[in-house]
């Protein structure tokens, strides 16, 4: 059996985590949410702490900025609905952390395609803006595309944010 | 009644503002643009000038970097369509001067709804890049898609404009 | 008799180009890769190799970094299905060698209407990202935005991809 798994993607303040947060809601399943960020500096914290905070008391939130494709392979709880927010972030962490970028998303969307429940992801378009000066930042946005192209190919449906509204991939 | 409020987005050079321009002349009625742009420095003036020489004679243009709500409030006569170019400016004119962008927002959107005439808004899309690297980059990037958002579910329609042509939003 | 002529645009990494060249492959034609990239410095000529390395054998390839109207033009074999890769490049060449842009570009226009066989271009959405600081990246990212708009409209058929995914713009 195939479980719905939904691909979120779209600009910052686009509305997609608004977007997901609510499908994830709306599936009457106990959600949980799969946080990829860490807190290396104060702002980022903050930002941590303010979202957790936005969410209802319904939510269970975990802390995974690397090994999401174990747990996504190992949830098999059929009353759960996972949301990864967000693989942008992930994307970062694996490169920051020296991991193989490709090795790693295969990994991911291999586990996607035999889920035992329901995935909603949230990423970013960050390729949209003229070609950044320092090699890093370009190696970093190469690494963002592959990895969306790669879990949207592996979802059975994706939407784009723009101002709040969406527009359907697939 | 309900008016015709049209939210057009869209990055730098996407054709945005001509087809808000096209929809205000194919309205029938006297067309009004609500310039937000401030000649802050040569180019910008420059630019400014340039927009104005090629908008034809029946154009009326208004400059109002700020207080766009209470002009659109202030708006009673059945015979003029306002174009408002650009939220983006505008935006950054709060953050600059001060004010309250979640306030001014939330005045702006409560307008949009009780317009006694149709409206048209273009605005810039400028979250699709790589995280800028200053933190003050980071807000105006937060507080534009905010905006945007709030803005285009006030209006009756949205759309996107990519290389000149059109992708419905709404 | 007109040719299909497909404008594909996208973000960095957003599978753009592999859409470009599929289409070309199963197009039954002999497939002609026109490329507009110069090998500038180490990073770009290993990139320009391995993209050429990915291409199948069938392909033949052309460096192209500005005359594209007069190729296009001179192109009669009804065999022949030119890809054009990419346009953003080339409005960079066009800048960076002192050439009229809009002049070039209306030639390029005017070469798309009259050609005699089938065209694909590929380029990028530059200008959604926050606004450069710089007033050549800005430049650029206002010639690309215009040079896009110019070939779209001109080509019979224009996509945009997103996260490998296409939202059809014509």
């Amino acid at each position: 059996m195939t479980h719905r798994t939904l691909f979120v993607t779209g600009g910052a303040r686009s509305g997609k985590s608004s977007h997901a947060l609510a499908q994830a809601e709306a599936s009457g399943l106990s959600p949980v949410f799969i946080a990829t960020a860490q807190a290396g500096d104060p702002e980022m914290a903050a930002r941590i702490d303010r979202h957790r905070d936005e969410r209802g008391p319904q939510w269970t939130t975990i802390e995974c900025p690397v090994a999401i494709a174990a747990l996504i392979a190992a949830q098999a709880d059929p009353s759960k609905i996972l949301l990864i927010d967000c693989l942008t972030l992930w994307t970062s962490n694996l490169i920051f952390g020296m991991h193989d970028v490709v090795e790693e998303t295969a990994r991911l969307a291999a586990a996607i395609q035999v889920a035992k429940g329901p995935l909603i992801f949230v990423t970013n378009e960050v390729g949209l803006g003229i070609v950044p000066d320092n090699a890093l930042a370009r190696e970093f946005r190469d690494a963002a595309g592959r990895v969306n192209q790669s879990v949207a190919a592996a979802c059975t449906e994706a939407v784009m944010s723009v101002s709040g509204l969406l527009l359907r991939l697939k």
